[in-house]
């Protein structure tokens, strides 16, 4: 605490993300990284751009970026905003798009850094009971809000939402944005990317941080109507000219245009996920229904907090969350190399034994 | 404009950067890059980075980077931040020390940025005019204020403050955070860093945009009392995890840690610098007593922005300022490799024939 701080500051509680422990030999499946590297065309491009053009600032705009996302998409490029990663992203959405007179609305249980931009910049915030399956209902966000924002497939549960039902929550909600935040979808969920092309008020988010191998990098985009992407633009502009490096640039542009091993790398995740969700049931788990690269799972007789300290003590890392009660039971398991996953079988094994 | 745009976002007027265009052979002198280089310690490490480990999530303290900038200017670790650009470290300084009641002190020519943060941030200031020597007065600064900053030396005008200024500011100001941004300090003016171990109040920014060579890959920092560091980290904790790539940590840490080469270019932009001010005082231009990597000149009978948009026409690009007035008759030049110099004072010649 300190009299220089400005007021809010002193109440600010920040995001905690998972641990980035460096120990060797760790089984890490606590932070929903790829078991797979990056496209190595991302690396080649990354590779033919380290050298003397660092000396200069990259294109403000990451025009070459901007294109490659357009183009995957098979959208207009003033429907694309990219940043510094979708964290960063997400930042400007709730600045920008977000601070009304209304509280904004989202799920009670997900993506635990949406109360933390409402406590940066000032906005009121409804959170949303999930269903007594996780799953969202869509008529509790028929009311009168300043915002909608729910990640699909959900987190940290896994469980998607139809694309039907997001149709209906964005078509009866058009005096606000409603954003899809899409970190998991490439894992079996439906994109609501077509429908940014129908709805003036649908703003989808995506990163290359799951799907694309790339959380090291840091880029993530959004994808909507042009009016949504210009207050983006704006707030950006204000806040840092060059949020993307030179090397982000050129490596998150040829990892969207590799769609061979981007189809390849998800496919495998999905399969090693349907192997894992099997010996996780057979060790008496219950498992949410799972879109993403992560499983949320509860033992029937284990308690989640001291699972998941068995588990690093030999060496598994997996996420837990003490909080809100209802997730307490649970384990957030990031899918590994079939490898990993055989590890973390074998340590539960031994641990439940 | 959008029905869908938070309020303030309609009024805001974004900072615009110096245009970065893709013209071959274009002699580039406006925006304040480095003429060499990058430290081939910097690339190396970053060639040893790039592969494989990008798909896990950096360090989220960039703990290599604190440690590296620590080390350079013999500061507690505790007392470095870093962030992705120091634009980026700027906004979070504006949105976690400057909002106060009181209205915060910039002067009236400065980096354009700062008004933009406080439209962005909804924060007072006042612009206090500089001297008619483009000098700022310190005694204009003791008054209730919400904070101080200013660049060091400044900007357009490469005009440094002396330290013993700079303690005096700092002293008579306990009450506020004094921010002293050194993006060009490394070019002539003596660094106040060593100050921010006596003076709770006062930030010292850099940046490794400039004396580094890196604009490319968006690395900045700031030096000051733990407690200042600490309200930067809640607001970075609130706004991305992890603002910095794995490529730039490792990039940035080894430029830091390569003082020879540091040295080594900084002395030839001097060098440089003393010559082109020679030629243009030569061609009838009267040039500002410069401390940064750029020189401010006006033509005793030439009007800045034809000079700019003539230079254009011969493939040399340099920075042209319409406002405030007092700068119009200025173009701001940055110091380029000695050729370029000499092309710029080449199609200066053919143009003031």
């Amino acid at each position: 605490m300190s009299r220089y701080w400005s007021d809010f500051v002193h109440k600010l509680v920040p995001y905690v993300p998972g641990e980035q422990p460096k120990i060797p030999n760790l089984v890490k499946l606590n932070t929903n990284e790829n078991p797979y590297p990056p496209s190595p065309r991302a690396i080649a491009a990354m590779q033919a751009e380290l050298g003397a053009s660092l000396r200069r600032y990259p294109d403000p705009t990451s025009g070459a970026l901007v294109d490659a996302v357009a183009a995957h998409f098979g959208v207009p490029r003033e429907c694309v905003f990219v940043g510094n990663g979708s964290d960063e992203v997400l930042a400007h959405v709730f600045l920008g798009l977000f601070r009304h007179a209304e509280p904004i609305l989202f799920p009670d249980i997900t993506y635990s850094f949406y109360p933390v931009y409402c406590g940066l910049y000032g906005i009121d915030y409804t959170a949303v009971p999930l269903d007594e399956s996780f799953a969202i209902r869509v008529d509790e966000y028929l009311r009168p809000n300043g915002g909608i924002i729910f990640p699909n497939p959900n987190a940290p549960t896994g469980v998607p939402l139809p694309l039907d039902d997001i149709e209906r929550l964005v078509s009866r909600n058009v005096d606000s944005v409603v954003v899809v935040d899409e970190a998991y979808v490439d894992f079996g969920a439906d994109s609501a990317v077509a429908l940014t092309q129908k709805y003036p008020n649908l703003l989808v988010t995506q990163t290359l941080s799951k799907s694309r191998s790339l959380a090291g990098l840091r880029v993530g985009y959004a994808i909507g109507h042009p009016a949504l992407i210009e207050a983006l633009v704006r707030i950006k502009d204000s806040f840092n000219s060059y949020p993307l490096d030179r090397l982000a640039i050129v490596g998150a542009a040829a990892a969207m245009a590799d769609g061979d091993y981007f189809a390849q790398t998800c496919r495998a995740v999905v399969d090693s996920r349907t192997a894992l969700v099997a010996e996780l049931q057979a060790l008496g788990f219950s498992v949410l229904p799972s879109a993403a690269n992560f499983v949320f799972a509860r033992h029937a007789s284990c308690d989640g907090a001291e699972l998941a300290q068995a588990l690093r003590e030999k060496a598994v890392l997996v996420r837990h969350f003490r909080s809100p009660a209802r997730v307490a039971p649970y384990l957030r398991v990031t899918i590994g190399l079939p490898e990993e996953n055989a590890a973390l079988i074998a340590a539960l094994r031994a641990i439940l034994a």
